[in-house]
C-alpha cells in the first residue's frame, strides 16, 4: 500500500464534520478503490489552522467554506499550486467559473464540485462525463430541496407560504436566513452550473432569469389541483436555435410529468437529447452525509485518475430466503368456512393478511389476498398446506410485493 | 490537435450503425471533450474484416458482437495485447466477469461497459465511480424493457401475456425469440453485474435466483389493481448482515413507490445506502442509438483518461422570449360579460384556453384560467391589457405551466 492521500480540509461545518468522519469509516474500501488510503491532514476554521501551511501539506485541497470570499482566493491559490480541489460551493462556481476552470486548466489538476449541485445526486459527473461527447438539448429539474419541501406542504395542508417556511426552518430544511433559497438565486446558481456544463459555453448568473416561490398563495395551488397540476420551482436549461436559456421559475406541471412526483426537500433532474432520449435522475437534495458522501466520490476520482478496474473482495454468501410481502390468489369451493381454513393455515404460519377480495364464480369462488412481509421458507410452508386443501380448485397462484417504505 | 484514435468495431448490427453515425456526428464534441477526434479503423462483421488485423490497427476496441463466443476470446486477447475495451454485452460480463477483469486489471487498461446494464442510464459509471467509496445496501431496478412494456400493456389494455407479446415485437420491443427477455435471464446477467461492482464481490450467474413472467394472468393485474399494486419484474441485489441476495422477480408495488411510474420500455435503477438514502436513474431501457450514446461515453472516457476539465466553447446568446403554458388567476366583478371580456383579450393575442373555473366570492368573482403553450411577450401583452381593465379587482396572479409531454 502506498502513502496516503494528504487531504487539507477548508471549512469545518455540518459537511465538513460528516465528511472526516465518513472518510474515517470508509478509509478501507477509499483504499480498496484508489489504491490509497485517505487522510486529513490539516483543517482550516475560523479559529484553527493557516491557510499557506494547510496547502503546503496538502495534496487534494477540499473547499467547504461557502461564499465567495475567502473561497475564491483559497482555491485559485490551491489549483496555481498544483493542488487539485474538491468544492461543495456553488456560489463560487457559478460566479468565478471561468476563472476557476482556467487556473484548473493551466495547473493540469482536476476541480471536482459534484457536491455543488442537486446533493447527492450524480449530475454534474453524469454530464461532463457519460454525456460529455453527447448533445444535450436540455437540462432541467428541482435543484433546491427547500422550496420543494415548502411546496409540499403547501399543497399537502393548504398553509400558507409563512407558516410552510416556519416549518421547514423547524425541521432543518430551511436555514435561518432563508433567502437565497425561496427567492430562486440558489437554484439559479446552480442552474448556471449545468448550463456551462451540458452546452460547453460561459454561463454567468447575469443570463439566469428567476423568480422564487415568495409570492405563492394557498388558493393558487388549491385551484390548481382541480386541474391536475402540481407546483415545482423548477431550473430550466435549455439549447435553441439561437442561443440558449437558463430560468428558474415556480411552475405546475400536469399528473403524469415525471417530476410531478417529486415531494419533500428531494431534488430530481432531466437531461434530454436526440441520442439519449431522456435521464432522470432523483435523491436527496441536501443533507450533511450526502453531500460529504459526493465529496467523497470526488475524491476518490481525483486519487483513481483513471476509471478504476473493478477489484475484487472477498466473495460473499448468498442468503437464500429472504422476507417478502405476498399477494395469493386461490380458486376455491363457494362454500362457508373456506376463508376461516385459510386464515388459519396462514395465521399459524405467522402470516398476517394485508387486504382481502372474494368474489363468487359459479359454485366457486375467488379468493386474491396480500400479506404483510414474511420469510419465504415461512410462506412456503403455509402455501403447501393450503395446495393440500380439498376446497382448492386450482393450483394457487403467488407474486411478491413491496411494501410502500418511502417518505 | 494530436492523432485521431483509432477505433477497432466488433460486430456492425443495429447498436453498430448507430454507433459509426454517432461518431461523425459528434466528432467535434469529442475532440473537444478529449483533445482527440475518435476515427473507426476497422469493422469486423460475419461477412468483412479480420480479428488480428484490426486488432492491429486499433488503440481501442468496442466489442458489439453479443453473446460470449467468440466475443470472450476477442476481448481477451485484445486487453492483453494491451487495447482498453468497451463493451455493451451483458452476459459477456456476467459469465467471464473474473477472468475478463483479471486481464484488464494485469494489462493495466481499462474495461467499460456501461451499455450492457440499463442502456442509456448511467448506473455503471455511478456505482463504480461516484459511489466507489460508498456503502451501497441495496441495488435494484427495472432492468428489462421489452417486459416492462409487456407488463404495461397488460394493465393498461387487458391483454394477455401472449397478445401483449405479439405487440411488443411487432413494436420491436421484444426480439423474434424472447426467451431470455421473458424468462427473466437477460435482467439477471445484469444485476449480477449491478451486484458485483456494488458489493465489491464475485458474483456468477448461479448466484441470481431468477422468474420471468410468462406465469402473470390478465386477472392477477386487474385484482392487483384493486388493491393499488401495479406489476414490475424486479432485479433486486441486496446486502445482508451475513451475505448478499440477487434475485429477479414479478412483483407488485403499492402506488407512491418511485419504481411505480416507470412505464413502456424503460428502465429505472434504484441504489440505497447509509450515506446516500437513496439516488433514483430511469431513462430509455435500450434502442440502438440510447445504447451508441453510451458507449460513445465510456469511449470518451478512456480517451479523456482522467476527469476533463471543462473547456469552454463559443459564448451563445441568451434567449430571452420563451413559448410556456400559463396559469391565470383573476379577481373581478362578478357581472354579465367578463369571461367574454378576458376571453376577447386573450384570443384577440392569439393565447388559446386550455381550462377555466370561475367562482362567486361576494360581489366579486375567481376566474382562473389555464392557457396552452404561447411565447410570453405574447402573453405578457394580453396581461398588460387585462391589467387595464376596470372590472378587475385586483392584481392578476400567473404561474408557468409545463403541459405533459411524455409517453
Amino acid at each position: 500500500m502506498s502513502e496516503p492521500v494528504r487531504i487539507g480540509l477548508l471549512g469545518r461545518g455540518t459537511v465538513g464534520a460528516a465528511l472526516a468522519q465518513l472518510i474515517e469509516e470508509r478509509e478501507g474500501a477509499f483504499a480498496a478503490a484508489t489504491g490509497r488510503r485517505p487522510e486529513i491532514v490539516g483543517v482550516l476554521r475560523r479559529t484553527e489552522g493557516e491557510f499557506d501551511e494547510i496547502l503546503e501539506r496538502s495534496e487534494i485541497v477540499v473547499e467547504l467554506i461557502g461564499g465567495t470570499d475567502p473561497a475564491r482566493e483559497y482555491v485559485l491559490r490551491a489549483l496555481r499550486a498544483g493542488r487539485p480541489v474538491v468544492s461543495a460551493n456553488k456560489q463560487l462556481i457559478a460566479q468565478h467559473g471561468d476563472e476557476l476552470f482556467d487556473a484548473a486548466s493551466q495547473a493540469g489538476v482536476q476541480l471536482r464540485f459534484e457536491a455543488a449541485v442537486a446533493g447527492v445526486i450524480p449530475v454534474i459527473r453524469v454530464i461532463q462525463e457519460s454525456l460529455g461527447a453527447t448533445e444535450t438539448a436540455k437540462v432541467f429539474g428541482i435543484v433546491n430541496g427547500t422550496t420543494n419541501y415548502i411546496l409540499t406542504e403547501m399543497a399537502r395542508t393548504g398553509a400558507s407560504f409563512d407558516d410552510a417556511l416556519a416549518q421547514a426552518q423547524q425541521l432543518g430544511y430551511a436555514e435561518a436566513d432563508p433567502g437565497e433559497d425561496v427567492n430562486g438565486a440558489d437554484a439559479a446558481a446552480k442552474m448556471a452550473i449545468l448550463a456551462r456544463l451540458a452546452f460547453h459555453t460561459p454561463v454567468g448568473l447575469d443570463d439566469v432569469v428567476y423568480e422564487g416561490i415568495e409570492g405563492i398563495q394557498p388558493d393558487d395551488i388549491a385551484y390548481a389541483k382541480e386541474f391536475g397540476l402540481s407546483l415545482k420551482l423548477l431550473g430550466v436549461a435549455e439549447r435553441h436555435q439561437n442561443g440558449i436559456s437558463v430560468r428558474v421559475f415556480p411552475c405546475f406541471l400536469y399528473r403524469g410529468h415525471p417530476l410531478a412526483p417529486v415531494e419533500g426537500p428531494f431534488n430530481a433532474v432531466m437531461v434530454e437529447g436526440p441520442s439519449i432520449t431522456e435521464i432522470t435522475m432523483s435523491g436527496p437534495g441536501a443533507g450533511g452525509i450526502e453531500t460529504a458522501s459526493a465529496v467523497l466520490g470526488d475524491l476518490a476520482s481525483i486519487v483513481s485518475g483513471t476509471a478504476p478496474v473493478h477489484a475484487i473482495g472477498e466473495p460473499l454468501p448468498v442468503v437464500r430466503d429472504l422476507s417478502f410481502a405476498f399477494y395469493l390468489h386461490l380458486e376455491v369451493a363457494d362454500q362457508p368456512g373456506v376463508l376461516a381454513t385459510i386464515a388459519e393455515v396462514l395465521g399459524r404460519n405467522e402470516i398476517s393478511v394485508h387486504s382481502v377480495v372474494q368474489r363468487g364464480l359459479g359454485d366457486d369462488a375467488r379468493l386474491v389476498m396480500v400479506m404483510h412481509e414474511t420469510l419465504e421458507s415461512r410462506f412456503a410452508a403455509a402455501l403447501e398446506e393450503i395446495s393440500g386443501l380439498d376446497i382448492l380448485r386450482s393450483s394457487p397462484r403467488v407474486i411478491r410485493v413491496i411494501e410502500e417504505e418511502f417518505v
